[in-house]
């Protein structure tokens, strides 16, 4: 038996379907708020046409401009770095309140603001984070559904397949999306019900065990990362406050929970670069003690990692540690996204900055979520930065209260 | 002594110029909402940085993309289209609050919608009026400045240049907007001072005179408008409440007022076509008694016609009366522009629907403007919809309450 590849236009379609039905779970009456860069309007329309099929009252589409971000921090006044208004955050409020569900496509130049200003950069970073921060937390305690899908753009395709044409090089980023995303399988949604049921299990062993911290290490590493009291292993698809379950991240192979903010101890060096604010940071190597980064060097993008860590204290401490297998889907395609969406599904990582409430027991309470997460421990930061580290050479043992050891990871593979 | 023309990146930089320096008049510190089609993104930078450049202290762009009215018209659920929470228009209120300037670019395809099911307009398009409506009187009371530029979009330009390669009908589309926008002078901020200059004097000159009504002929019409008590002549470059003097239109070569609702007897005819909620009406023909549109026909678009007029019962009523001279620069480029920003500076018009309070006297006082405007006699409505009926051969009169007549226009020219 054989089967015809998709077209595509067909595949397209399949990843517009998987952003509404699987990212996002849309139900009929529901609301979606849709981020996009104007690249992406065409992939836009399309989730908004499935949106609309799919019986939504709302579809409200917001395009963002990246090169409006590089125009900013290169001519406007210092005054404009700072002016953050109140009420620019109370239509998320207020579509929170209503129920929407948020998908944002991601896809941007990851060089976009390389050679500007690192320290207006940071200064308008903590603003925004600290604007934000309402939503965010509301986002983070998942309220409702949101979703991360993502478009090549020119810039970013360029990056990522350098010695290809433009043309070609969007079309190879598009497949390797349509890969590690299921969207070229005949029956994708069902593709997707069973690898979440398979991170459901790996996620449900884990929460068993209860480990107090994890061994981590590899040729370059070796780190222990003590985990949250009473932390909770997420992944896969689960369920907003509302009970509807879908899929924060399309393409998602990782399992993460909150490590505790100050019983970190070891050194740990990145295995991919990292994108972010527009600059690409390589051969990142820290050292922690009692939870807190003490060393950090980078052999690009050193400046802008400094002022990423002096974002606040809680900057310095994680907030995160995934564990993903070095074969994963995304792995797999052999391809350097240059976007943390897809590169943080190719390798284990950790993140710098604040811990998701939802990993912690008790964490997305309204009333008493805040206190439970200091007291178990998990991080607090304007920041969530997620950095690559795990190495087809890496070893996970689980450490109980006890001291006693289990193998979790050998040789970059589950071991259970 | 000769001059030499400027380049295309010449004028697109005056344009932009124009729009932040004499549309809107930023002042240092300002702040400004740019709302521009998703194709506009590269004028919309420019203007961001000449913002910027300028002083200013936000630059919020939102951009539309009017692929998703059409998709939504299309697919949507019934109750997506009475879908209008309160919240949508906080914001626009806030920066109301805030002294933003508003500058909107226009360009749409005049054929958008043509197919799609017009109740389904007609109603969205009533919902979104009575949403935006205390946002609209706001704008129309000129509490801030603001004003609308263009940006030739493909489905624009090859309707406006159908018999050239699409590359060829933009750049000839921006030609047009360069000169009708004096964007092609050396020093267009001069040209323009010099401009409305011109536009106060003639705007002065009517203001003067108290006429009752003007009454209106050429071969194919010959009708009475009776004017609002009170009624004011705007033009050209004007202060809004703040004192700061902008231009609302770019360009603009129009002196307007408002007509009296109850006051307007006999049949106008159009001289262009009208491009509304992306559909081309043609050929309208009106017959007025005691001010209500008594018979409207059209030989295409005659269903969105009555779709309007069927608005409420101010869509029957007239709420501007606007003279151009018909060798205007705008008439004088032969364009076609399907674009109600360019056309009705091409030729006199009426508007049905809302009259803008600014037209009469005390009509845009917080407290008492409304009713200073019903008192008036002034219209309105949930729209504003203007169409062409200036002609070479249009002869207009000035009508004292005693019954004396002066001559205003003869043969499409002013005539004092």
């Amino acid at each position: 038996m054989t089967s015809t590849p998709l077209t595509f236009e067909q595949k397209l379609a399949n990843y517009a379907d998987l952003l509404v039905r699987v990212g996002v779970n849309l139900q009929p009456g529901g609301k979606l708020y849709l981020n996009a860069p104007i690249e992406a309007a065409s992939l836009a329309r399309l989730v908004a046409q499935k949106a609309w099929e799919a019986g939504a009252v709302d579809v409200d589409v917001h395009y963002a401009d990246q090169q409006l971000s590089r125009l900013m921090y290169d001519h406007a006044p210092q005054a404009a770095l700072d002016y953050a208004p109140a009420w620019a955050t109370e239509q998320a409020m207020h579509q929170l309140d209503d129920g929407y569900v948020f998908l944002s496509i991601a896809g941007s130049d990851p060089d976009l603001l390389a050679g500007a200003d690192q320290e207006r950069i940071a200064r308008r970073s903590k603003v925004t984070a600290q604007q934000g921060r309402a939503v965010s937390e509301r986002m983070g305690a998942f309220e409702v559904n949101w979703s991360v899908g993502a478009m090549p753009v020119p810039s970013w395709a360029a990056k990522v397949f350098p010695e290809l044409p433009l043309d070609e090089a969007i079309s190879q980023l598009w497949e390797a999306i349509f890969t590690v995303s299921r969207a070229d399988r005949p029956d994708p949604v069902e593709a997707w019900r069973a690898h979440t049921e398979q991170l459901a299990r790996v996620r449900d062993h884990l929460n068993g065990r209860r480990y107090q911290a994890l061994h981590f290490r590899n040729a370059h590493s070796d780190i222990v990362f003590g985990l949250a009291d009473g932390h909770l292993w997420a992944g896969g698809a689960w369920p907003a406050q509302n009970g509807v379950a879908g899929v924060p991240n399309l393409p998602t192979d990782e399992v993460f929970t909150a490590p505790h903010r100050d019983r970190i101890d070891g050194y740990v060096r990145a295995s991919k670069p990292l994108s972010v604010r527009g600059t690409l940071i390589e051969d990142i190597y820290m050292r922690f003690e009692a939870g807190r980064v003490v060393e950090a060097t980078a052999s690009r993008g050193q400046e802008v990692l400094t002022a990423l860590l002096d974002t606040d204290e809680g900057a310095r401490h994680l907030g995160e540690l995934a564990l993903v297998e070095y074969d994963s889907p995304v792995a797999s395609t052999g391809v350097l996204f240059y976007n943390t969406l897809f590169d943080e599904n190719a390798a284990s990582h950790i993140a710098l900055g604040r811990a998701y409430s939802f990993n912690v027991e008790g964490g997305t309470q309204p009333a008493t979520g805040a206190q439970a997460l200091t007291q178990a421990g998990a991080n607090d930061s304007l920041i969530h930065v997620d950095w690559m580290i795990g190495t087809p050479d890496t070893d996970v043992d689980g450490v109980y209260p006890d001291g006693r050891r289990e193998s979790v990871m050998r040789a970059g593979k589950w071991k259970f």
